[in-house]
């Protein structure tokens, strides 16, 4: 149950089998730091190339295909006052005639991210929202573990090894649970956002670099199909995959596995709950992969 | 502003351009009732043909082609003690090699509905849920208006003059907004659920006979793309298609027109708005149009 | 085996339960005609609302709910020298982030169309292509049935019923089969393309009056799901939705049911079949409903 | 202008930036051995791991990001009398309904292929099928270059470097365009196919073992976005994505890209022309990324 301080030198914008920046065990803590998705640090250096650079992989001693790795994020914050977003919304996530509405210019916006006010506020460009306010609601946009025959996949996309899942709903106190597809399972963390909308429709949260600790436990034996999670209060599957259809279908799917597997319930007892209780959230409608999370209230499986 | 008391004795499962069954005026009150999506009425006489029949439909006066129909729903309460559900998830929301994993019987759930205690109770059959007991959220799944071009829509689906989108979000004090189509708009009103889940994944909610008590305003020479919805917290859109992108794209394109003509933004503005503030909520992943809500908070439009 | 001469004065812009313009039996011949998408008869008068106004529709004699009525197309031929089609690809059919350049302005191009050259030739708008010329192959875009439920649909989609399936293989010598809905089946026709690409990207093919001689066939008790069709080489099955893939599902569907129905195969030996053997083609990707087209060569079914 | 003999002792189900196992030229030739999806050689030994194991890859010379490889498919042909495919379409393909309906039991089914004849006749499972004979029309469903971003994708699916299209057009006597992501290029090939459907409904082609002999041309400084393909007849792009929807957005993007960069016409020419013109292929929609093939005739572009 070591605590691990990192300090990462090296990123990378694709999840595949590289070499480990650091050895970890089941328990254990790791305090360390991620760059924006154009790989700026606290101080605002570019020290890695864009597209959301990961930190990692960390080791699991242990880990072994077959296993399932639960990541819990203890603390998860931006750490500098400047964070940046897309200023115009994506072209695919409105009518084809629409496209020609959107802003032509495509420039960023910059935001003053405020810890102890817990806010980020627009600071330009000018618009008729002024000083816009919204209050924080920190998130990692990318994280997730080697995936599965040799493959490396970019940090643009996302897949059943986690990734560029971007759902505002993956913040401090979560647990994320993953497939191990390698030896180590190969974690990596990075792509921090200060709060972000549904289906990330700009292409970006409010991107800005983070201090992340978290916790890793290894689950022996245990197989899972597609990345799931839980807080306090609810149990959660992702499906990345388009059309946002299938990834729903990967979602809802793996949630009867979970529910059939560890709950109890027969098919039809998990169709039932699910039919009346269930409830979707769209992650990213951006990602060439998008994101959908299947959730149940955990009160309703007592 | 008379209050309507109006009895249905005519029922209908396409919405067209029918004979009314009253006319009502701008300000106007209806209470009336609604049967079950198999056509049976508060003491479960089978008086309609199945397919989600509607009661209706209220012919608006005044309304023309080009005006927007704003139906306030000021009550809407289940009107009898027993709803069914269906007792498996639907083929198109699990991935396609899990449907033979599904229930291979295609039965009924029965569930107990308490106005007192707000609660519904599944009572058969035996699953290892027991006595599953949820909360009541009364909401209608089928309403609209007559459509253009002399259409007659099956109640099965949905489309800019609404219909079966089977959104959870329709409930007990929302505001709806529709185009106005045909003279007289044409209103419908069907399909109560005690409460149902994102998506409607089965196939239904808990389907049950209401009463309905709603109030009808006219909105001259505004004009609409898609269905528009408020309550005290969100304005929301509504697009209906398939695949659930689509219905994305319908519903976040209204929300940028919403946006730019009503509330002073321009599209950059609008943009930065959504980007990182918007919601998106499942209505139906189930019927031949699905439903995807786009919902903002007014708090932050002020 | 009467033939009948049927000169129009009604158009429809949608299907449904309309009033017969003519009672024809099983075995009957008409010749008519119809007007182009935008309502312009063989003179180019305006004689009907635009948005494919359909000639009929053609109450057949004894064809009830659960047949089949077969429409054999004797004869589809432009009857006038100018046809128009749209000079911009659709929004839909390009890249979201390629929509801002395809042409601005969205105008029409005219053709030429020549009988005896058998050639349609573009006459206008000026551009590189010059007098462009290409051979003919006279289609109807929009035909079909009454639809269920007492619906009446828009001729700018398609469905079970047919409709505005816009598949360039619905050409003269073809038999389409229909599932019949209503009492007399109903049958409308329209919507002529002197050609037209796959998928009918441009939302037009080249537009223009046809004259038509169809033949009419009842196959009592005959229960089909998706219109079917066959020539002399093929049979196919049509299916109409969006995405392509739910479109592709119906007609893959529908042609299984059809080689295990009338063919004698069963799902293995049919699988087998299909998967080296099945041909699809693109009807159209622009209507609110595509259509995929499922072929099997007729001399693999010996 | 070399001809080089190549004898793969190593296989990859990746596509990825791998050590070259043969270093080549603009103009040379290769003649190598692919072995089946299964890793099945010539001789039925299973030398390598399943799923579209790939022989290479080929470091052409001089080849830089930003260049495109032309790929000319001198001579592709089966090399032993065995080849196998699936007996039982894919869920995916059919309406979810009517999945239960598919052949229970998943097995494989057995082909004999005679190259004199030019045949390939069904062994094995006996079906209502019999004897059942097919021609040959031997393709490479799965090859390509390194993809970009330090990224190795599975050859179980598609992308802008190829990959696993499937499609029955890529035979001998085409010429497929790659784009160059990383130095050398990274040519890899397998995945013969004795034929196959459209789509690749069953998962498979007729999976067999293949003599391959391929001639490389590097085309410095031409840039292009997604696989293009050239015979005698048509010049075609190829767009790998889900759904079938987005596969078809990038295969026409790319197509009209080619137009105006290569033959000279705008926006609007190439929209005319390809609004009557175009013809679409479905390649498969069954792996991870369906393909859509856009083709034009090439008598048309003089």
């Amino acid at each position: 149950m070591a605590i691990h301080h990192f300090d990462p030198t090296i990123y990378y914008t694709a999840m595949g089998t590289y070499p480990p920046v650091l050895h970890i065990s089941d328990g254990d803590t790791v305090q360390t730091r991620t760059v924006d998705a154009r790989g700026q640090d606290a101080e605002m250096r570019v020290v890695a190339e864009r597209g959301n650079p990961q930190t990692g992989p960390f080791f699991v001693e242990g880990a072994e295909p077959g296993d399932t790795l639960a990541v819990h994020f203890d603390r998860l914050r931006p750490n500098r006052r400047i964070g940046w977003t897309a200023a115009s919304l994506a072209g695919n996530v409105v009518d084809p005639d629409f496209v020609t509405s959107l802003p032509s210019e495509r420039g960023l916006a910059e935001w003053e991210v405020d810890l102890d006010a817990w806010t980020a506020t627009l600071v330009k460009p000018e618009t008729k929202l002024g000083r816009f306010t919204i209050p924080l609601a920190p998130m990692l946009g990318c994280f997730g573990v080697a995936p599965p025959r040799g493959q490396a996949i970019s940090t643009a996309t996302s897949s059943t090894h986690g990734g560029n899942m971007d759902y505002r709903g993956f913040r401090e106190g979560v647990t994320v649970y993953f497939p191990v597809f390698v030896p180590g399972a190969l974690l990596f963390v990075g792509d921090g956002h200060a709060t972000q909308g549904d289906g990330e429709i700009v292409g970006t949260g409010i991107e800005i670099s983070f201090d992340v600790q978290f916790t890793v436990r290894l689950l022996k034996g245990k197989k899972i199909g597609w990345p799931r999670a839980e807080d306090d209060d609810f149990i959660m599957t992702a499906g990345n995959a388009r059309p946002l259809d299938q990834a729903l279908q990967h979602a809802t799917t793996e949630m009867m596995r979970w529910l059939e597997e560890d709950y109890g319930l027969d098919a039809s007892a998990a169709s039932i709950l699910l039919g009346q209780c269930v409830r979707y959230e769209v992650g990213n409608v951006y990602d060439p992969a998008y994101t959908m999370i299947c959730k149940v209230e955990k009160r309703l499986l007592r």
